[in-house]
């Protein structure tokens, strides 16, 4: 089971992330679950939040970047479900070994992101908060899938991708059936 | 004119954040804005708080580290705040050569950023995001100023910080008034 937390603050004006979730929404044995349409004033319900993530082999967390990283919802939610019992004070808390693919969507060209770019930096640097928060809970980091040029991509290269990510996300419910359960004898 | 913008979830159980307010209150020409207490409804006065950016020399973002970055009101307040006619869309932009110093707590020792460490890279690698959203509205990015091992750091130690701190904003003030005004004759 694939668990997608989507977070776009504007999904009516989401052109890449709203293509990137129409590839992936057919997918059996997946859940999308969109923050921004369930909690638009911020009072996330974090029992139902962590019982979703309980449920996951893998966690994709689904966003355009703001200022560099995620728009604030996906944040408070970081902030307020990735707690007590889910990654803190338990052992091994009820994150370990479940997979985090962070798929994320930039209006840059990649090109900027350089040392003589307006960005200054490869976008990998920015990505360390993220990755490190999954990796705290004892998340399997998967390789990041982004989108750059959101702003300009043309519809065949974003139609392109979008197949790309079902494909990845397909590849990852293969690896995780493939893996036998704990405490399952094979 | 400085600037405090202020972000803690908890203030009332803030022991670190609140002695380095503490020490700073006191000063000339400061102005401290609690996010978390003007809009603990994730409501901004995006107007307000651009008002209070402008007339500012140099801004402070202080806040303990939530998941390795800002706690979600901050990030809500770059994603609202931080927008057309102050960023964007004005050449230059109305944030352009303020003075930005970033003011952070965090719980663990600094010597658990490292590879070896629960927080696996330096410290330093996760203010990416933060520093380059400072820097992509044209403000001066100032030396960082962390409190590590916040969960423990003894009364004595950190009546040093907070006063360090105070130290650095009457530095910042006075090397903000030595220099003229643009368009002003010297």
């Amino acid at each position: 089971m694939i668990v997608v937390i989507h977070a776009h603050p504007y999904p009516g004006h989401s052109r890449v992330c709203g293509a990137l979730l129409d590839a992936i929404r057919p997918l059996p044995d997946l859940e999308i679950r969109s923050l921004y349409q369930r909690y638009p004033d911020f009072d996330i319900d974090v029992e139902a939040e962590q019982q979703a993530l309980a449920r996951a082999d893998c966690v994709v967390w689904l966003h355009p970047c703001y200022w560099y990283s995620a728009p604030a919802l996906l944040k408070h939610y970081f902030d307020k479900v990735l707690e007590r019992g889910l990654v803190h004070d338990a052992d091994p808390c009820k994150l370990h070994g479940k997979g985090c693919l962070w798929v994320t969507t930039v209006g840059d060209d990649e090109s900027s992101f350089a040392s003589d770019g307006a960005n200054r930096v490869p976008f990998a640097r920015f990505g360390e908060p993220i990755e490190q928060t999954a990796r705290f809970g004892g998340m399997v980091w998967e390789p990041p899938f982004v989108v750059f040029g959101a702003q300009t991509i043309p519809a065949e290269a974003l139609a392109d991708r979008a197949q790309a990510l079902r494909a990845r996300l397909e590849q990852l419910t293969a690896e995780h059936a493939r893996r036998a359960p704990v405490g399952v004898a094979p």
